[in-house]
């Protein structure tokens, strides 16, 4: 098994058994305030273990992470779903893995928006820590708010190298 | 009484009785993925009649408004807070009256954005309905999922001529 990781382009199918793509290149869509703005609408759906409040974070790239970039944690959030935005126009890699007590090797996914993509973590999706790669890059955060732990780390066998970017991205 | 409204800057003070800004010029953030990012926290409240489900919609403009642009509605939602963040940096005017059973014209005011904040209207804020003066630009819309209807409208007894932003803006 190779420790090497390349990111694929991230579509809604190929990412759905790991959350939601926030993005506006769906087919349906609906007009709002005449039709000055078309509005694309459930994007993400928030499932929050009781009691069940959102926060609105906004996170903000201080020390940017040059690829290739090798981890040897990913974390999940039990208690919620937890979405990332950009606020500007740039790209960025995630990478996953499927809902399972622990992460297997061929579980372990990387995936890179095209710059307008946000991405809605399920409920307890494996995830490395975010990352950017220029300081500055911003991302609205939707979590659940609430005092109980609800962030687990696990440690893989083996750290991976997550690779550089296609140049095409 | 002028029928002109000219747009104010937005700060959090100013817009305390009608909202939330949601920016990332507090004093107070803390580090998030070691350090890498930093991260303001709560900065918007979702302030919902149960079920308090929260829907994620992002809002793009088709059809730019130009400024001077004469408004008469108002709309409000009594069931639950609204936020707007925007995807890029770009700059836009909300217009905002107290909560009260109706509107006074000298209750209405104008805030211009720095192009990086957003806002989160209180429960019941009204509002003009949003406006962008550039196609493409996007927003981030976060508000209480349901059926139920949430959305009044009020018919100023004049119409009002939302004026130009100042060349600083």
């Amino acid at each position: 098994m190779s420790e090497f990781l390349y990111p694929e382009p991230l579509t809604a199918s190929i990412f759905a058994p790991f959350g939601q793509v926030i993005e506006t290149n769906r087919a349906t869509q609906e007009g709002m305030n005449d039709g000055r703005f078309e509005r694309y609408t459930d994007l993400a759906t928030l499932d929050f273990e009781p009691p069940a409040q959102a926060r609105i974070d906004v996170v903000r790239c201080l020390h940017p992470t040059r690829l290739p970039y090798r981890f040897k944690v990913m974390e999940r959030h039990p208690l919620g779903t937890q979405a990332f935005i950009p606020m500007s126009e740039f790209v960025f890699v995630v990478v996953v893995a499927a809902r399972a007590t622990t992460v297997e090797r061929n579980d372990i996914r990387a995936f890179v928006s095209n710059g307008r993509q946000g991405i809605n973590y399920h409920r307890g999706t494996w995830h490395m820590p975010m990352i950017a790669t220029a300081e500055g890059q911003s991302f609205v955060v939707i979590e659940r708010a609430g005092d109980q732990p609800n962030c687990d780390k696990i440690q893989l066998p083996d750290p991976i190298t997550l690779m550089d970017l296609p140049v095409t991205a």
